[in-house]
């Protein structure tokens, strides 16, 4: 009897995990003669724990094939970290009692660093138990955090989006700034690592050419120096572009967005680093200042996702399962740069404990003397990843996504309850 | 000897001013026997006050057409509203003595309610003065407010965009509510007229589709309804997307986002309405939160333009020129929707008189009943205004915006002082 596979998504949605979902199933469908049953976990982990689990082949090929350029977790994903192995045995232990219900040997899991722990832990608690898994983590975050990896599924489409957008407003200043608007700033996720924030910087060539400054959260916000580049630089070109991290921290190591603003109910604000930054200039400086916060739409915006980001998230999952039917097992198929240019990559793939619980920043020499903007060596490392469109259809003006059917299989075993 | 044009952008820019502007320029190009040099004036009515021209013939054929996708104001915009002709009628006659020094029969003024204002007193005081001129003003305005037309160039776009992104962003809500954001709130521009938010309906053809709330800066904003809604929509559909104009106001007629938030240095937070949103849901129902802030990128974003929406901004132009050579002043070409389904539509004209200081806001038949959403007979009026798409080109990643070579004519005049 033929093993079953299980896929998962976890931790925050991108542009095109989907694709790396339908580079998952695809791949499956294609080796029908090895694997069984492709399940799906609705919501992540906690579908495999509450065995809310979708049976993939209920989905048409046509269905599936949306996928690729459909945003969002087509099966829900969850933000649910399992706790330590010592702490809570009793949720690893249930994930194999389901895997071996369903009969699983493969185990696909879609996600950032914390997934790439529970993925290893999932291997190993299954090796103590003497179950039979080969656990593949799928990489994907817009944070572009991962080691080892060149870069991460679906920063590419995010770094995209944030480079267009910056461009397209940087027009919109440069025509109206001798009456209006002098200074605009974009706030950009990224908590730990400026990456977003970066690539923003595709969108200019020359000094004189938005974005004008970069706030990283890997350096320490300096009020005083970034005032005065503003100025110089509505001085110098009639108006100013700063794209900002969500994430960057005064040298208290507080974040920017959490110290000083509070609203009519005293509580802190919610984000809005954009915010603090618009009154400081305008109260400092007196200029007139607008700003957007992109929030969810940097990382849904899969009507301008980068063409090679969509490529590498289907190859990560086709690898996955390839890597898997050939026994590997606690791996990950990352992306490695072969050439600069032109531009080539191919997948490898990288054992998670080099990978989990790692973090990759922007590296010092990515980032200017002043702090304020990306070197050479940086723009040659990001300029590859936004290449290529990949316009979803239409209907109605508006792109095609995809929902899936997701009826899910009865149930065969007893209520989790966690009790940890 | 041939009789001159001018060309001028006016207020706010949008992402299909400049296939306007293309509109124009490619209908002078190909009248040639008819007008002779096409000035553009250098950042809106200013350029001409102050004699800043340029002569668009200094632009290659290829730039022209590139202006057909690009963002932003071409020439330069400007927020710069002429007073009344009795308080500085300094200023009309200055526009007249540069008119008489270019030798300019005709004068394209392309811009929203302002503009048409200005642009039909340069008519009433050119005749009072002897001066024989064919002013006309081609409509710009996202803010879909002019009267008559029966919607106005640049707001498709962005009622496209914001379709497009609302669609996506719950895409990633609907994923990751279950564990994570419960509510998520997009801020858009409008500040008396509806139009932009009512858009984001579109993306919604069922009541359990985002955006399951919208605000319109038409009604009075009440907390309690709203918050009674938003706590039914997350129990019904497990998430609630919110879509607000940035114009909401209370029952005292005051702006929310003027009401309430202070920042740390006891100012009243500049915009941001989407936050005061989402700290009020936050309080009241516990609910994680997260907001986006679209600024200026709604207003910029060629790359998600609509087809029709460029299709008729350059109508609009080239219809304004074939009007003045008609014969024709103190008018502006419109769109006239003939048919429902399938959409079609000409271009007529009216009488400025007809057009100048009138605002249209959202009927009351537009909004559904409880006051939170579209009704049937809006989304008709909406649905054909977001078709078709028109990819601008891309080169490394990014659309290729033209940046015009803007040589400015050398100035025959003595400079102008405004002495209002």
């Amino acid at each position: 009897m033929l093993k079953n596979a299980i896929y998962a998504q976890s931790g925050g949605v991108t542009s095109v995990i989907n694709a790396s979902a339908f580079g998952v199933i695809n791949a499956c469908r294609d080796m029908k003669d090895r694997i069984g049953t492709l399940y799906a976990a609705y919501n992540g982990i906690l579908g495999i724990l509450h065995e809310d689990l979708i049976d993939t082949a209920n989905e048409s090929d046509a269905d599936i094939k949306a996928l690729r350029y459909t945003p969002g977790g087509a099966f829900g994903s969850c933000r649910y970290k399992l706790e330590s192995l010592e702490k809570n045995r009793k949720e690893y232990e249930r994930l194999i009692e389901v895997f071996s219900a369903y009969n699983i040997e493969y185990f696909f899991y879609n996600g950032g660093n914390d997934s790439a722990d529970t993925c290893l832990k999932v291997s190993l608690i299954a090796n103590e138990l003497g179950y039979p898994i080969k656990a593949i983590h799928i990489p994907k975050t817009i944070d572009n955090d991962l080691v080892i990896t060149d870069n991460c599924p679906g920063f590419g489409s995010v770094a995209k989006y944030v480079a267009t957008s910056i461009k397209e407003a940087g027009f919109d200043l440069a025509s109206m700034c001798a009456t209006s608007t002098k200074v605009f700033i974009m706030e950009v996720m990224g908590r730990n690592a400026g990456w977003i924030a970066a690539s923003s910087a595709l969108a200019s060539t020359d000094s004189s050419m938005p974005p004008h400054i970069i706030l990283f959260p890997e350096l320490v916000f300096d009020e005083g120096k970034f005032l005065s580049i503003v100025e110089q630089t509505v001085k110098s070109y009639g108006y100013c572009v700063i794209v900002t991290s969500e994430g960057i921290k005064n040298n208290a190591g507080e974040l920017l967005s959490a110290s000083g603003i509070s609203d009519a109910f005293g509580h802190a604000q919610l984000g809005g680093v954009a915010s603090l930054l618009a009154e400081m200039v305008h109260k400092k400086l007196k200029y007139k200042c607008h700003y957007a916060i992109a929030d969810y739409l940097q990382r849904s915006a899969r009507h301008i996702a980068a063409r090679v980001d969509v490529e590498q998230a289907i190859a990560v999952g086709d690898a996955g399962v390839k890597l898997a039917l050939s026994g590997h097992n606690a791996i990950m198929p990352y992306i490695k740069r072969v050439t600069q240019e032109p531009y080539s990559w191919i997948i490898d793939y990288a054992k998670l404990e080099d990978v989990a619980n790692y973090e990759r920043f922007m590296p010092r020499s990515f980032i200017n003397k002043n702090g304020f903007h990306i070197t050479e060596e940086c723009r040659n490392y990001l300029a590859p990843l936004i290449q290529g469109e990949d316009h979803p259809p239409y209907i109605d003006g508006l792109p095609n996504y995809i929902k899936l059917k997701n009826v899910k299989v009865n149930k065969k075993l007893p209520a989790f309850t966690s009790t940890s």
